[in-house]
């Protein structure tokens, strides 16, 4: 990126980014140990940390949009600002996200969200959120766009998961009622979009780093 | 407003943000009719539709950003500049999720996606959609924020009928199995989301028009 007068300002946006992709991995780490264990003082506490991540996103926002204010950034400029403005956006989203998972295991405390037949799964899911947030954060700070692959290849198998789940819950041997099925597919869901969104912003990031048009359908 | 150099652009982004609330508004209505009759025509002109809406996102966005660029608003066009991009967003989520209706409704076909002692519920949320959609296009449109409170009554009947919903496929008398029941909460759940965009899109309008602070962590 070109040197100019709000290159450190970006920076220090840049790095926040960095940040709340810690939070947001964080409080899905610990919402998915939630879920697993029905531990209700750990659930309470990802809900409680949502408020963070929410200030968080609205203090970059706001400096995002001085900065789009006072220094009129170039074209260039102005794509890496709204880009942080968007990456913002989706973080939030992932923190509302793992903010639901924990919100479950809360629901049905001091019994487990899940039968413990799919244990196994969710603590898989969870492992892939671990791994895909870490490497956006990792995209985001080094803008090395080469490990998009392997976030696309980690949400092509949460994708998978998702999908074996249904077919799980919908089989002739599902013994657990409608009430879990519901619950499992809810929560499998929200690992699924929390994947999706970490794509939209690595696909923001190339978009930044590559060039290429504003608003393309393409950036999911 | 004052009137600036680009006013009369940041109107025809307006108008086009109108539109888009009629664009998602017919989506989400033969989204349900598809749903409701198990119409396969429908549902699929739904699903095809859904890439105009996606342009026409993109379209508001880049046209938004050029006039950042080229224009450098000031604070106050900034916020209508900033507000139209999230208002966009807000909407192209909106067509996402008529999308989903109609997808569902495509992947029982022949047979319905809802039991018939359902019709009537599914009939009122589509209602009640139609009846949010269309009051935020006059929200955009009029900037006449007293609709607000309609909006937010209507939001809160859709929440009950979504949480009646739960209540009927976890009843002992549910007799139409697992799958059915996941289906019927995963298409609540889409009506559900798609009126709570339509209030953050209200809330929105009320920044731009209020001048409260950009990114405020009470905006949805």
């Amino acid at each position: 990126m070109t040197e100019t007068p709000y290159s450190g300002e970006l920076d220090t946006i840049y790095d926040e980014l960095v940040q709340m992709t810690r939070l947001v991995g964080s409080s899905m780490n610990r919402a998915t140990q939630a879920l697993l264990d029905a531990d209700l003082p750990l659930a309470e506490s990802v809900i409680d940390a949502d408020t963070r991540i929410d200030e968080l996103t609205s203090d970059i926002e706001e400096r995002c949009l001085e900065i789009i204010e006072t220094q009129h950034p170039d074209a260039e400029g102005l794509r890496v600002v709204i880009g942080a403005l968007r990456i913002a956006s989706s973080l939030e989203r992932m923190g509302d996200l793992s903010e639901h998972v924990a919100k479950q295991a809360r629901l049905r405390y001091p019994r487990l969200s899940i039968p413990v037949q799919l244990r196994g799964t969710f603590a898989e899911m969870g492992g892939l959120a671990e791994a895909i947030v870490s490497k956006t954060g990792s995209v985001i700070s080094t803008r090395d766009v080469s490990l998009a692959a392997d976030i696309a290849r980690h949400d092509d198998e949460v994708d998978r998961l998702h999908r074996e789940l249904f077919t799980i819950v919908l089989s002739p041997s599902w013994s657990y009622g409608v009430e879990s099925a519901i619950d499992v597919t809810l929560l499998s869901r929200y690992y699924e979009r929390y994947a999706d969104h970490a794509v939209s912003v690595t696909k923001r990031v190339i978009t930044i780093v590559t060039g290429a048009p504003y608003g393309g359908v393409t950036l999911g």
